[in-house]
């Protein structure tokens, strides 16, 4: 496939997540002209996004700058931009920072634009309850988490602390065991001596599941496993119980006897489901194809869309075998979608269908034990931490190439202190919308208005 | 001074910055009750916050929560709130977070809530030139820093990008000085290889003061010498220039002559003045006293106010006997206030009246280059960078006590690469109203309202 006026082939890939960045990278050497289109400035390691949440990481520490990282494939040109429109018979995109709107055309597109938090049709549980899905989510659950203990701090009577004193979790799966871990290491260690009028470890941390296991993804005996681990490090783990109401005040849930319970809670994490960015549905109604209930586009085997072979999507976007909502489907969709436009643009036939390769995945539940499974075996306790450890060191270090974030890491993340509890004062008092009335212009607010006392 | 029914002495503290927190620590090991407010839940290393601005510095490093700093102070509460309103007479501060409202009764005061930055009575610049207070600043800035260049490598034609990649800092003391060079080392050093469409080399730096000289607090040889400095680093530094303008697109001035000058710039940082906590007027009002130009309270050489022995006011609020509006004044006067009160407590005598003892002062322009003034002598070049580099490694170990943090900032400051250059979505788009239109809420706004196509 050459272009008739033997310009490059013009290839642009939506999204700076792992499948946008691994199919950039695997480009950079061929003769493809790239343009990279993200909604953020920086490429976001997603899996440690919970210690960004909890004080332990910055944000620089997990999100460099997409710039930064594919600053050397100089065949790639970055773009910030919102993607509006992505017209597949003239073959551009329409992408948007404010209203300054950008065309740009394309020969091949790769849609990697991910997927963000689902409320099942309970949009309106967002506001009280963020989910962790990005950098701005992480940074405002921060707020949530350090921001509740300094109002409970300020609370005369100690039945006004229990609130905010009351961590819920919704959704057992990784990311929330994960959270739930790390909320319950900060109040039983990490911020023991610091208050006065309240004891950190009174707080209550409790877990909320739908379904009948924690970490279901890896199932059996790892589950019970990491249910008895959480409830060792007194996290409550509710299971089989459904969310029903969520509010400024609380959570109601209700078991399948249809008994419900309210509790009061000020802190709510939201970790309980995925749906595929809206790109998958505008794809979807223009190529006569089908999302499914998450939202994720029916692709051919190939990850292309039907009669478009010029379209991959890949990542958590995608519904083909089921593939998991997993960094490694992205990473490996990514290349793959690469190898096909090297394939093509040199003349030669498509390869063999996609096929995922799982590595096997993991997930920590406290600093010394997690969960893994690889293949048919299944690791638990300090030896899947071991290797959850490593993994993600050789990460930060092959991708930050910073020595010194390590050690940070390893400080704060082995040690007791937390290093990255900075809230702005927008998070703290904003974000505690908690507070309703608090009007989030104070931000704007500056400190001469004078007349302000 | 003993109270009539032997509770400890109430020492009430507002404010978390140099100045309290010092008072604190010299507090911790007497007989005296102490609670400080503050309306954020950090200390704030400010002298680094131009670092975290330009992506070098995360927030956490410079920013340590105030309740871990003084976790060992066991005779400390912290709580966190904006004080409303101190009644002298009732020996009461009022503070709110939100709508939660507290009152805490004293015995003494300290009153080191600091300075803001103060436009001159034109706070509608405010906008779209902040200044440099706070973390929520530092963070607003690193998204219109980097933002702008986004918006520079999105635009068709180079005569659109100019304005974007033009940044103007007005104020050329210690703060603009190292702003602009930073900015400088950003555009000529960091980023050179992470665009395609421009190249951060031809980013126009500006430096505008209303005086004849640059860090006009060192004087003579030592602001000729930085002026120079600047120069080579082809900053355009605009001195005797009057702002007279300032909008979204950028910047009117006039010189002495009349001569009035625009200059296109979307990013700019005022750096240019203080006003003191309007806490000093509201302290003035009640006790007959006065405020200065910049706000300040004039005070007894005690720093207390007249016929309120128990009210000291320390740091940037003071008006005495020209003090500076430095960090030492307010650790000086913090400590100061908290020996009278061991005096008083233990039935001493009060001290001798308040005397500053200047250490020195210094300010950075870029890596290898400083200005630094001690007495007489007066070091400028690379000597006095070391020195500059000595004195915060120095605060950054016995402060945070976190090696980890000092090799980050030798490996970030030192080195070329910017760690922390990530800005999130509502940083990069929403703080860039820039982009007028922009609606703010988006930040509230989430990826799975589907209908958004």
């Amino acid at each position: 496939m050459t272009d008739i006026d033997d310009r490059p082939h013009r290839v642009v890939i939506i999204g700076s997540g792992f499948g946008g960045l691994f199919a950039a990278h695997r480009l950079r050497k061929m003769n493809v002209e790239v343009t990279m289109i993200a909604q953020t400035t920086h490429h976001l390691f997603q899996p440690l996004l919970y210690q960004v949440a909890t004080g332990i990481l910055s944000q620089g520490e997990i999100a460099p700058a997409t710039r930064e990282v594919l600053k050397k494939a100089k065949n790639t040109t970055v773009l910030l931009g919102e993607v509006t429109h992505i017209d597949v018979e003239a073959k551009t995109v329409k992408h948007n920072v404010g209203v300054l709107e950008t065309v740009t055309p394309y020969d091949t597109v790769i849609v990697a634009a991910g997927a963000g938090q689902s409320y099942f049709g309970h949009e309106e549980y967002a506001e009280f309850a963020p989910g962790l899905k990005s950098v701005d989510d992480a940074l405002e659950l921060r707020g949530r988490i350090f921001g509740a203990l300094e109002i409970a701090e300020l609370q005369e009577h100690p039945e006004d602390a229990e609130p905010w004193m009351t961590y819920v979790v919704v959704g057992a799966g990784a990311t929330g065991v994960e959270m739930a871990g790390q909320i319950r290491e900060l109040s039983r260690r990490s911020l023991v001596n610091d208050y006065r009028n309240i004891n950190p470890k009174d707080t209550r941390v409790i877990l909320i599941d739908a379904g009948p296991q924690v970490l279901s993804a890896f199932g059996g005996e790892l589950s019970l496993k990491a249910k008895k681990q959480l409830e060792k490090m007194n996290i409550e783990v509710m299971l089989n119980q459904m969310v029903v109401g969520l509010d400024e005040d609380g959570v109601t849930v209700k078991d399948k006897e249809g008994n419900e319970q309210h509790i009061r809670a000020k802190c709510k994490v939201w970790a309980a489901g995925v749906a595929a960015s809206p790109l998958a549905k505008h794809l979807a109604d223009q190529t006569g194809t089908k999302v499914d209930r998450s939202g994720r586009i029916e692709c051919l085997p190939d990850l292309t869309l039907p009669g478009h072979p010029e379209i991959f999507v890949v990542g958590d976007m995608v519904a083909l075998d089921d593939l998991p909502g997993v960094a490694q489907v992205a990473m490996q969709g990514g290349k793959y979608a690469a190898d096909q436009i090297r394939r093509r643009t040199q003349g030669d036939k498509d390869g063999p269908a996609f096929k995922y390769f799982d590595k096997g995945s993991m997930a920590t539940i406290s600093r010394w034990k997690a969960v893994a499974k690889v293949g048919k075996l299944e690791i638990s306790g300090f030896i899947a931490f071991l290797m959850w450890l490593f993994i993600h060191v050789l990460y930060l270090v092959g991708f930050q190439k910073q020595i010194s974030t390590l050690g940070h890491w390893f400080v704060a993340f082995i040690g007791r202190q937390r290093a990255e509890r900075t809230i702005t004062t927008y998070q703290a008092l904003g974000a505690l919308h908690l507070i309703s009335e608090y009007d989030r212009d104070q931000r704007l607010r500056r400190i001469i208005e004078k007349d302000d006392l």
